[in-house]
């Protein structure tokens, strides 16, 4: 933190309560605007919410990256389980996860312990690339790792670095899956210069407010959505009838663009879809939507590319949102990230690419990743960390449906499973000062700005993400207090 | 290896000689083609290289991935320097370095001694999203690591998961800003039904030969190639007046492509190189050609990105290639990763973008890679290691000169700069046979199958890539031997 102290040493004036002496929490100002990147002091006696810089974070930090969307700087060291704290000392209840990434809380004792194994040094220190020259134990950490949490029907998987390329990759997947099963591969060369019949017109249908990553194949291959957005009520169980319909007719314009498209000659050749639309701001449809919607992939042929990036890892309750659709062939194409802490995408069998570096890549994961992932996912099962999360879950939703009935004007559609759980706020003001207030009583949220769309209502909506609530079987603090102070 | 031992465990005779009782090396063959995934057992005193077994590698292991590629199965705690263990023991002069990954070589003390630093724990436990949350030492580590190498003129550095990422984050950052330049941003509704003038036809020129990333971006939005591939021949101060010709046309031909695609509307608002084309084969070219086309990227006002994943890190005899141009404004954006653990690129001021989010993901980065990379930029600075790779690439070179001119009939066109070196082999049958008698004398590398392209000769090329030679001042066997027996 020097460079930010160093910066700090122009006579302005100190924080009376710091944690550590001469250390500003740099928090982004959600005050004004969302994110705008302006800097306040947070103090630890939570008193301080007015007390705005008009110093923008640029100045305090060296000009080496936009830092507008930085919320504040954090002490990872000091940081344990569900709580954050950060540089000042500043110690918060984090339903944000690090945008959901963090599996069982932070400095959790069983990733401690892998990282101090003599055993696991030259994993960390030498990075192999994993498709060539992979470590002794490579295949035995994926079985007890990905494989012990795979979903049923999945014999492959492979590992990425990130969500995006494992979109991406199960992406190309999905469509040399299907050049093979439509005959020869065409030679190289056709292909080399994007040209058809060597670079076909294939198309793989996705909804709107889906979200699958922002490398540029995810933002440039989306080429058809199903316009019909799915606009439900929530509840869900108490508006079955009204959402029922409405998925009806989503339903059926997905599977008219899939013959529309077919018969242009632009084959519908897979279809990706999150089981909650997360950064599309928590979109939820029935079970039998995504029934429904699989039954349509396989009239038509159509992979099916469940992105569980954002929804797997445990936290609806579920160690995969898609088990709660009760389907015995549920995907044909599983991708992960985030609490997984690797990237990769589970496939069946015809997936598997029929010649070699068709997907691959220098490192094709991290395979630290691995080795922490299995500490993670024995703790999940040892700890019953799923039936936690819908514990914790049940409480979370209903104090969210309690604070919709006492505040109707403000708060509406709560929603949620398990601990992923979301509600809309009033507008992007209110919803900056309930973040903001939720700070400084130690509580980190986040809120999604809904996109600009045809017919969007502009209502910002608040996330209460993707958390696995470990407190109960690891306490940190038992008395239950969230606050430093 | 337990998994891969116990599949072992059918009657099949056993290695006389191994290191370690009951395991075998799993090494593909490239006896009958390039990496045709079949198993031989490598025995340590180098006599076993015609016990072929008739047992494909996925017999052997869980079929959870495909396995073609693997070459070996390694023991990286085992590994040191340049010194590569495979799970036999046997020990190998590593000239591949894991796709060039490796900066320093294996187990070096300066990096252990990071994962044993206490105050590392909360880094390497707890992954942080750094656009979000960054750690204290965030901004500290940057201009301590990757700033310390920062090309002259790059004030700015965006951290990213892995090269393809990179790549694709950097064209990204060229599209916005020639799009802020040429007006305000076309509202969102229109880029989010990929039409103009929201979603504009903008245009990367690549080069015949170049490799950027496996992702669908950079397979998808290379729109047009400067069809004139260059032909040099080797060793290019020999063949000076030839090659200027050669590389008179293909700038003659990139410059008309560029007005030609402008005229079309289709506005080429960047131009991606490799200082060496590397997967494409080792292609050089000379560095008046860069400076030259360097010149008509300024001329018509297009972006200059400058991918240096594969010759970033120091194995030319510089940290960057692009020095060896001796220009003050060599490019706008250099991408990086491999050999500099982390990926990213970096940036000149006006590429960052004007709204948050726009280049953003989970984690942007890995912040472990960028501990590590500290380190890693220290030792290269105090142990003069970039002498160093001039030194060893010297020797190399000359080695392969000698060996062309013994065997003229097998090799041609030897080449290289620092350790980035390559030479030609005959077909490929020869150079297989030539790359398993190597690893059975102790010596791994790789070779590069040509792509089939249009006049393609059809000639495999053998690398010999990217090797910081640290035996030297770090000496792992001061007898200079390279096997174990």
């Amino acid at each position: 933190m020097s460079l930010l102290k160093d910066k700090k040493r122009g006579g302005e004036e100190k924080c009376p309560h710091p944690k550590k002496s001469g250390l500003f929490s740099l928090t982004s100002s959600v005050h004004k605007s969302y994110h705008i990147g302006f800097v306040r002091r947070v103090m630890c006696n939570g008193t301080s919410e007015d007390s705005l810089f008009s110093v923008p974070l640029e100045h305090l930090c060296p000009p080496l990256q936009s830092v507008v969307q930085v919320n504040f700087f954090c002490d990872y060291e000091e940081s344990k389980g569900n709580y954050l704290v950060d540089v000042d000392g500043n110690c918060m209840l984090d339903v944000y996860t690090q945008i959901t990434s963090i599996p069982i809380g932070y400095n959790h004792p069983a990733l401690t312990k892998v990282m101090t194994d003599p055993k696991n040094m030259g994993t960390f220190v030498n990075r192999p690339a994993l498709g060539m020259m992979p470590p002794e134990q490579f295949f035995e950490k994926l079985v007890n790792g990905l494989m012990a949490v795979g979903p049923k029907g999945f014999s492959r998987v492979q590992t990425m670095a990130c969500g995006s390329c494992s979109n991406e990759n199960a992406n190309k997947a999905i469509f040399i899956w299907y050049r093979v099963r439509a005959g020869p591969w065409i030679s190289g060369v056709l292909l080399f210069f994007f040209q058809v019949p060597g670079c076909p017109d294939l198309t793989l249908l996705s909804f709107m407010g889906g979200f699958h990553g922002r490398t540029l194949g995810f933002l440039a291959t989306t080429h058809t959505m199903a316009i019909q957005k799915l606009d439900l009520r929530y509840p869900l169980d108490q508006f079955e009838r009204e959402n029922a319909q409405e998925e009806a007719c989503c339903l059926e314009e997905a599977e008219d663009l899939i013959v529309k498209w077919n018969q242009k000659g632009r084959h519908v050749v897979g279809v990706v879809i999150e089981p909650i639309q997360a950064e599309g701001g928590d979109n939820h449809a029935s079970f039998d939507f995504y029934r429904k919607l699989r039954g349509i992939t396989k009239k038509h042929g159509c992979a099916f590319l469940v992105n569980e990036v954002q929804t797997g890892g445990g936290s609806t309750g579920k160690f995969w949102a898609h088990k709660h659709w009760g389907l015995d062939d549920p995907a044909d194409i599983v991708s992960f990230s985030k609490k997984m802490l690797t990237g990769g995408y589970y496939q069946k069998d015809g997936f598997q690419p029929d010649k070699q570096f068709r997907i691959f890549n220098t490192w094709l994961g991290d395979h630290t990743k691995n080795l922490l992932l299995t500490e993670v996912i024995k703790v999940i099962k040892t700890e019953n960390l799923l039936d936690q999360s819908k514990r914790s879950g049940k409480v979370m939703l209903e104090g969210l449906y309690d604070l919709q009935d006492k505040y109707p004007h403000l708060l509406s559609r709560a929603r949620g499973i398990g601990t992923f759980c979301a509600i809309d706020v009033k507008d992007e003001d209110t919803c900056n000062n309930l973040i903001l207030k939720a700070r400084n009583k130690g509580k980190t949220l986040s809120m999604k700005k809904p996109r600009e769309e045809p017919g969007s209502e502009g209502w910002p909506v608040l996330f209460w993400l993707c958390w696995l609530e470990i407190k109960g079987i690891w306490p940190l603090r038992p008395d239950g207090s969230s606050r430093c102070s």
